[in-house]
């Protein structure tokens, strides 16, 4: 893999500024830079004007992550009651909160609901009569089933119905003394083919449509997440995707949009954090290869799950990158394949995807893994090989 | 996938037990019997008489399970200097620890020293020349990479190097002050091919040749793990391995057995754990599928990890399937698609293996995932979509 420029990723000096905080701490740590959180955030506000914002706790649940999200006016989508409970000892109320996993007990929605949550989202009749007996008179926005296709994370059939389920589900919710308020679909996370919310969107107006014969008015579509982190495959930029986005609504809905919800996770946290790692052991297998295997104090049981079949490729640096210029320098390169340091043989981060780094890499030389902000830490396994869970700091750079 | 008669997996009487042990306490939890932990471990004793038993600490690090092998007077594999540190909290001295893990920090190497730890895995001249600095005199043994054809589980080539790399190991450890003691390999988890071990251990009395001209006489082979646990794919008991391999060593040893270490990680704690869960939901995707998605409150994240690409095939119960006797009552039974609870598209348990179960399951139903000792409680995320880890309780029954 050809690592791009670091500047890339990284405003000038902010490399340095890292190095600098982490370069007393025990490895392996994550490192969050709240100003790029909100950066992020008033990015999406701004390109993203009518939409309401619900960032999808999931992806980074870190209280300075939220508390820094809920003083800008962001909402929340929750995926459990922990998150929920987490979220009121932070002074959240539940008004800003939805409850978007479709995959919920019955008496965690009656927990929501005595805590105020009123937004649910649902996608099967079970869990729309749990919602009726649990949470009355609540508003629910039901999940279409899309495929994900084009997402380097995609999702599966495991969320969402098919349009047939659907409208079966707004009729009864009106039945049941519930609000149809809403459609949502997820496109599929880190989703690289904007072309993938025009086709769920036009599924979206052709359901307002047919619920509308029956006398069922949607007003809302929650868009999802899927907006990308910039790793090291190319992707758009925010603006470039909310102007999509917006043409597509335009398409579809002419002037009078409904409401649009979204709900960011990666494209928010990701480009905020920074791991930073050390190389334990670097060593060659047989005395005829020509690259060297790495062995990180990080691996897929410390936060970097999202590696599994190589899917994420994070941007990766040594502590000499910034100067070394990664493009220019072919000499000073070589190849590594990038492993973490349990005893378990699936811990190997990139192996058909070799790395280029510095050649004279050392073991104890740090190492930084950029775009790391999401989908990291609360994946850590709990102690797997006696490792405890990734270390958080939260910085202003 | 066909469940197997219950009876299989559990003594008589011990799935009531299960039943009523669990019934009062919030879902999901891993219940892990002693009893049965110290069955497995006497009938490797037994069966492998000549061998010393290292238990592969990261199978399952439970403070009870841990003190329940030192009672019985097994020595331990350890991966890491705070597995390290677990074992000297609950008394365990150092010199019953193997340090097992080739990718080790020169200062993690000096901690285990300065404990007492001398026995050493190594796999690379940088990490045997850490030894030599911090750990002087101590024993090595080199890791002899496998590809782990036929495991369920199967190794890599993150660990072990080519007999001419470990040739030239062994000669470097004496002239560094080391005593090259032995070699290990490791030929999969869940290994079901058992000629696995006639190789390994062939190119073991090859290396034990060569180095003899060398005048290096080394005197261990530490044959790792890979013994089996009772999934659904059959394997064979742990009185065909033992027989197979002793047969293995024979052919190649004769009378004169060198000293055999073995690390028995999931084959003594798998057998001996139940995860009890709850069906959360059960949906249909479409109203003309034939099979039903099941989501459990627990998943990929809380423990399953193993259920990655469908290695790994539990066997699942119904509270109802010990009376149901699986086999004779197809009619009773439906397809199942079986997934977890997280908003993780990926957490999906078994898809392509469709479970027969209960037709008439029902949401809130316990439900009980066996043979889930090992490799599952330490997987477990620390709190991704604010799911706390999973409990364990211990019992005897």
């Amino acid at each position: 893999m050809e690592n791009k420029n670091i500047l890339r990723y990284l405003d000038p000096g902010d490399f340095e500024k890292i190095k600098e905080f982490s370069k007393d701490k025990e490895t392996p740590m994550l490192v969050i830079n709240l100003n790029k959180i909100e950066k992020k955030f008033d990015e999406l506000k701004k390109h993203l004007s009518y939409a309401k914002i619900y960032y999808a706790v999931k992806a980074n649940p870190n209280n300075d992550v939220i508390k820094v999200l809920a003083d800008r006016g962001s909402n929340f989508d929750i995926a459990t009651v922990f998150e929920l409970n987490q979220l009121l000892e932070l002074g959240i109320s539940a008004d800003r909160m939805s409850y978007g996993n479709t995959i919920k007990k019955e008496k965690d929605i009656a927990y929501a609901y005595e805590k105020g949550v009123r937004l649910f989202a649902t996608d099967s009749e079970s869990d729309l009569s749990k919602i009726a007996r649990q949470a009355p008179n609540s508003k629910v926005f039901f999940r279409i089933l899309c495929d994900g296709s084009g997402a380097d994370w995609p999702l599966s059939r495991k969320f969402g119905a098919h349009l047939d389920v659907i409208f079966n589900l707004a009729i009864k919710a009106k039945k049941m003394g519930l609000e149809p308020y809403g459609l949502s679909f997820h496109v599929g996370s880190q989703q690289r083919d904007i072309g993938q919310w025009d086709n769920a969107i036009a599924q979206c107006k052709y359901m307002f449509d047919s619920l509308s014969e029956a006398d069922i008015d949607l007003k809302m579509i929650n868009i999802g997440g899927g907006f990308p982190s910039d790793y090291l495959q190319p992707s758009n930029s925010i603006e470039v995707y909310a102007k999509e986005v917006t043409r597509f609504l335009a398409e579809d809905f002419g002037d009078n949009f409904p409401e649009i919800i979204v709900e960011p996770g990666r494209s928010i946290t990701g480009d905020a954090g920074v791991i930073v790692t050390e190389a334990v052991l670097i060593s060659q297998k047989s005395i005829a290869n020509h690259y060297s295997w790495l062995y990180l104090d990080i691996g897929k049981f410390g936060g970097l799950i999202e590696t599994l079949d190589e899917a994420i490729k994070y941007p990766i640096y040594t502590e000499s990158s910034a100067v070394l210029g990664f493009e220019e320098n072919e000499d000073n390169l070589k190849e590594y394949i990038i492993a973490g340091p349990t005893c378990d043989s699936m811990d190997i981060l990139y192996e058909d995807n070799k790395y280029k780094l510095d050649k004279d890499l050392k073991e104890g030389d740090r190492i930084y893994i950029l775009t790391t902000g999401a989908y990291t830490s609360s994946y850590s396994a709990i102690c797997f090989n006696g490792i405890p869970p990734l270390k958080t700091y939260t910085v202003r750079f």
